[in-house]
This record gives C-alpha cells, structure tokens and sequence, in this order.
C-alpha cells in the first residue's frame, strides 16, 4: 500500500474568491505543495530529483468537486501517490473535513521532463520507490477533451508574478485565465462540479496567450476551454457546472 | 499597551516568485488575515463591524523589508494597533524570523467606512476599545509621493479573482500591478527596501486600469508608480531598491 501523506490547511480569506470559497488556482497550489511536502519526507525532494537533471511536471488534472472548501474552514490535504509506470506517476488528492468527508478528490498524473532537452524521461526506479506506489504497464488516459467550436476569447500576458521558481508559468495560473473568462455572473451563479484539465505546452513570460471558451447546455452545462496562442493549442480543459445554491 | 497577537505563517513555494521570496501581494494578504485573526479573537470581526454598517478599509501602508522572507521558512507575523483619533487607525505588523530578528515592519493607516454611502465614518469606542490602543488628537501623514513625471505604462483588466468577498479589488492587487511593470530583469536584479502606497480611490471589477511607472535614479534607485483610469488617480506609491546579492 502506497504511502500516504496527510497536512491540516486553514483556508484564509485571501485564498477565496467573492463567493467565499477557496479558488481553484490556490486549492491546486496547495495540493502541489503537500505533495512536495511528502517528497522531501521521503528525501525525494526538487533537489534529489534535480541530481538525475530531472523535474516534475504535472500533464493531467481531474478534479471532482461534492463542495469547496469555505473561508475560515480547517480542511485536511491527503495526497498518495498511486501507481506509476515507465513514463507516467497517477497521484491522487483528497480534501477532507476534520470528520472526514471528502470535498473534492483531485487526480494527477505526473511525468518526469529533462531540465535541459525539456523532454519526457523515464521515470527511474531510485526517484519512485519510498512512495511505494504500485509498478502497472498499463497507461491511463483521463477523458478526452473536445476541442472548443465556436467559442470566443479574451487574452491574457504571462505576468511576472505568474512564474514560479522554475521559471515556468505555474500550473495554477491556466485555472485562472480559463476560469476568468466566463465573467462575474457564471461564477457567482455557478460551482464547478467536474474539471478535466490537459497541459500540452509550456507558456513562458512574455507570451500573450488567448482564453479560448465555449458554454455547452448538454445533460450537465459545461464549458470547454483552450488556452493558445495563435493556432497552437498549450492547454485544453473541460469544466461541468453546477447552479449554486 | 495596546494588545499584541502572534501567529507563525510556513512561506510556501507558490507564495514567493521566481526570487524565491515572498510576494509583497502575498504578505499583505497574510498581514491583514493576521488583523483579522486579531479581530476575531477580541470579537472585533467582520460581523461586528457590519453592525454599525461598517467595513474596515487600509489607506496607506509603508513597508520597512530587511530581508524578504524565504520560501520554506516559518517566520512570525505579529500586529498592535497602536494608536486612533477621529477617523483614523494607525496599526503595525512584523514579520520576523524564528530567532526574533526583523524582517518586515508594515505600517498601516486605517479607516471605517460606510457600506451604503461609501464614505468615511468616525471610529465608534464600542469598535476600537477592545485593541486597548492609545487615542491621540494627531493626524499623522506618512511622507508625500511625488508624482509620475515621465511615466510609461501597461493595461490590466480588473479580473474576477482579482475581487475578494467585499466586492472589491483586493489591496494586495495593486502591488502586482505596480511591480509587474518593472519586468523580469529589474525584479531578478533589484530587492525592494522601502515602500510606501497610498489608496484613493477604489478599482471596480469590469476596470481597465493602467499600471504607470517611472526610475528615478536618486540617491537611492527609485520606482514612483500611479494606478489610473484615463487620468484620475486611484493608488500611488514610491518604491526604494536595492541591487540583489
């Protein structure tokens, strides 16, 4: 059985938005660093990772949504990685109350990329084994995302303060340009329930990306996002919603 | 003496840029969650406050930085109101290391205003009696900020997250306006020592402000920046600098 990892979090009122629950974005950066958390327990941390010219980056987010947590919550951040194969790391996340009741499940899958050719590498059995996580040949893929069709777009400049230590725009900041572009009414009318987030392609500082979005009323309303810039497609997620009550 | 509270905050990897400090947008927020915390422990909070039809706004703040703190390190975030007259509330923090040493000192200036109207209220004794601050005639000003002469600029679109659960642009907004102007190399080259920012005006959510800025190569290296729409001002400051070591 994988180990497992467990960190209280106190949800401040800056974490939140105007609907007093905790963003996305901040609620993606904290689990990012509870994980981290559990790698430097295991002494797996940026700097050993960083030995084998390696870094982690995550390619897939699933995130299923029963609440938010809310300003002033004491919420408990779990985190297991689950099971891996030659490429890909499956890490789950559970958001729990103090008595246990799961608020959202987030699923990632991390990949290892060579710091200097930005490619994918193998994942190396000395970086894996303290998670003792379950060694699987099978290759898991979350649900496809379709492509936004007839959609419309605003567009947003990489900022200084959206890249992190790595030089890299931080995974929490699509949350927001994906997010923002359904504008105050949608977000204060509506709780996300579902989210399938894909990250293709890095967007550096200085670029100028384009929130690409298209609202869907299927059996679930959903919205389609893709982040470009140009033609190119860095970043594609689907979203389901759900009224607020 | 005016009651002190205390609380140790852990500075996270997604609170600090690329320098691996703190974000000052970061430490404000924290600074205020502190007062807040305070607040609520003297049954001075929100709900309190809105009896009286009332709401806490900051004017003014002036930041002392020693040192900036460090992402991984747990420093101490400690506030005192100190002193009040009619209108005003003059309230400090310090961030500090774990041995004591000083790191941040923010000042700040700040005031009740009225949730209907949106005007200055005078400070009711049932509000402020609790912090046990010392009441003074005395209007105090912090030093004036001289105006952007030879400006350039940038446009920033108010975003939703960028409002918080009063409606309103969140102050610690205006410290990533101002700053991510300055750009990669300035920001990775240059710390800040010495800030003050002054609020006049509120930014609404559906704003389009322009984030303007001039270097002023003084006695020390200087950034003088102003918030505006078109050419009415809402936020200026003045920012001192040092090389970074």
């Amino acid at each position: 059985m994988a180990t497992k990892y467990t960190t209280p979090h106190e949800v401040t009122a800056y974490e939140c938005d105007v609907n007093g629950t905790m963003k996305l974005a901040t609620m993606i950066a904290v689990a990012i660093q509870v994980s981290e958390e559990q790698s430097n327990q295991l002494n797996r941390g940026a700097d050993f990772v960083q030995q084998f010219g390696l870094t982690w980056i995550v390619t897939n987010y699933q995130l299923f949504m029963q609440r938010l947590p809310k300003a002033g919550e004491t919420v408990y951040v779990t985190t297991q990685a689950q099971e891996y194969n030659k490429y890909f790391c499956y890490r789950h996340f559970w958001i729990t109350t103090q008595a246990g009741e799961e608020l959202v499940r987030i699923e990632t899958i991390f990949a290892l990329m060579n710091v200097e050719t930005r490619k994918m590498s193998s994942v190396p059995n000395e970086i894996i084994a303290p998670y003792e996580s379950e060694k699987i040949t099978k290759i898991k893929r979350y649900p496809k995302i379709e492509k936004v069709k007839n959609g419309t777009s605003l567009p947003f400049r990489v900022r200084f303060y959206d890249i992190d230590g790595n030089q890299h725009v931080n995974n929490s900041i699509y949350f927001n340009w994906m997010m923002d572009v359904l504008g105050y009414d949608f977000l204060t009318k509506h709780v996300p329930a579902y989210m399938n987030i894909r990250f293709d392609k890095e967007v550096e500082y200085g670029n100028e990306i384009d929130s690409h979005y298209e609202i869907i009323q299927a059996e679930t309303l959903q919205t389609r996002h893709e982040i470009r810039i140009g033609e190119q497609t860095y970043c594609e997620a689907l979203i389901e919603w759900q009224e607020k009550k």
